[in-house]
């Protein structure tokens, strides 16, 4: 199985690096628009579905109860830098489900973004759970625990109500049965189950139905906050502030999921080599293959399509691009 | 031109990730005994032939006249951490060619290892010329162009004199001519040129030569210095620690060159996607497929074959190794 190329580094007057990958557009009935290379075995999406990880949150009932504000269900589906406004809206959350910071089982890393890392050195403190980029959608699990009476402990196990209740979000939304799906343990240990996708994909053109409130209300967390979603420099922020009208997420090892909602399409992608920086310029690629955005959109997206390389003295030294798929 | 996997990302039953990628080994006459993909094409060696570029400084006289220690030679062939230890060196290779780090072209970056970076955080320094992990290989560039009785300004240029002995050498080690081929800006500012992974490691072979003294010095700098060419938790210094008649240099963009001088073998190896996880596993799987280690290396070559990726809990969640070639 040869999947295409989706996007290359050249360098001078030569290609440096190729990367392959596998890419669907498709409505909500599953109508392919767009597609290349295999899109039928599973892949493990990681956090490219935080989005469909945070809907039971609403749906239950729990982001209602504890006042999440729009900022908190966007940081609830982000993978973000640990910047001090992430920090500062998870923590609220905490605060709202009087719930403390060592209830969370995501375990601590230093943030992403290096300068937020710098501040905290600076400050002389150390990375903490809530520095996890995983942390808005840690503190969802934890107020889902509540609301359905469970006890938090072992929130992240597959067999708890909390991993439970998204498995069966999933399954509706993806129209998969994960009984049998290839299931494994994500960076921040909850589970993650292999979804073909084109499944993913389906999930993501059904989540544009505004007719369900809580799909809505992700969708418009998201426009509205985007730097809650990634962070300073982060290219889904980046992305989305630019063309409010498209919503991406970025998962480990090369992953992008999406949704068009003005067009109810949804959309996947995995580079084969787990390559973020290939999964982000393709991802422009295939929605730029769409004719659902005006020409300012399409210019700012075709913009994204490409990134110049500069060495450390600023000389432009190569470029990475997503292929004309 | 379909490379095979030469390396695969495993995470609960199924693969998430395939990088594939070519690689040779031959003796010095160019004599293939093992390789895979496309060989005879141009690719970027970039950091991987540090060696060569250290080769004109110790020829013309100047590492000697300089009175470079083992341990500056061994940084001079780095790409390092930006460590105290590396910086040390190389502020004490510019003490001796009585030169400025102003006078450095390589550019600014904080220490490629983050608690290095912390260190200058914690110690309200910036980065500087010197943390770049090329700072040795320029001191030995500036070293060179005094010895050249070259004006030091824009030595990072194709046509100045420094750069133009190290062409030669590259040109004469790999058998190749450069006049015609690709180049492009390294991250450091230098050329680099476009060489057939075959070429690359005819040079490499020809490296393990001890009756060239230039030759001879290099690789006993790497094995008495392995920290000087990377630094703390970097795959070359911990492989070459653990098996010392193994000399390797990693590149970017997934690239791998070095030589086995007690068989008189070199290796030249490009991950087509750029991933450098890859190209270290990868590496270990060429060396491996060699009739030319004791059981205890080759034990440990294989250990090195295999990475367990932890999350942020230190649980189990996956696995890079390299493909059994």
């Amino acid at each position: 199985m040869n999947n295409p190329i989706i996007a290359e580094v050249t360098r001078g007057p030569i290609v440096e690096s190729r990367h392959h990958g596998a890419f669907v557009v498709c409505d909500a009935k599953g109508k392919i628009l767009v597609s290349g290379g295999d899109i039928g075995s599973p892949i493990y999406p990681r956090s490219a579905i935080k989005a469909f990880q945070c809907l039971p949150v609403i749906e239950s009932g729990a982001a209602d109860r504890f006042g999440f504000t729009d900022e908190e269900i966007a940081l609830c589906c982000s993978s973000h830098n640990g910047e001090a406004e992430h920090v500062r809206v998870a923590r609220s959350m905490l605060q709202k489900i009087e719930t403390d910071e060592a209830c969370y089982e995501c375990g601590a890393h230093w943030p992403v973004y290096r300068e937020a890392a710098y501040e905290l050195v600076r400050a002389g403190e150390k990375s903490q759970q809530v520095h996890n980029n995983c942390s808005g959608k840690h503190a969802g699990m934890l107020a889902l625990a509540k609301q359905l009476g469970a006890d938090h402990h072992n929130y992240v196990k597959p067999d708890h109500p909390v991993q439970k209740a998204i498995a069966a979000v999933i399954e509706r939304m993806c129209e998969v049965n994960l009984t049998n799906a290839p299931r494994a343990v994500d960076g921040c240990s909850v589970p993650t189950w292999g979804i073909p996708l084109q499944n993913m994909a389906i999930g993501f053109a059904k989540l544009c139905d505004s007719n369900e409130a809580a799909n809505k209300r992700i969708i418009e967390a998201a426009k509205v906050y985007p730097f809650m979603i990634a962070g300073t420099g982060r290219f889904d922020t980046n992305v989305m502030e630019a063309v409010p009208r498209l919503f991406m997420k970025t998962g480990a090892e090369g992953v992008y999921c999406g949704s068009i909602p003005h067009a109810g399409l949804g959309f996947a992608l995995k580079c084969d080599d787990g390559a973020a920086r290939a999964a982000e310029v393709a991802t422009m690629s295939i929605v730029l293959k769409l004719d659902v955005w005006s020409a300012d959109e399409r210019e700012k997206l075709a913009g994204f399509q490409h990134e110049t390389f500069k060495n450390w003295r600023k000389i432009e030294v190569g470029e990475l691009h997503g292929m004309s798929l």
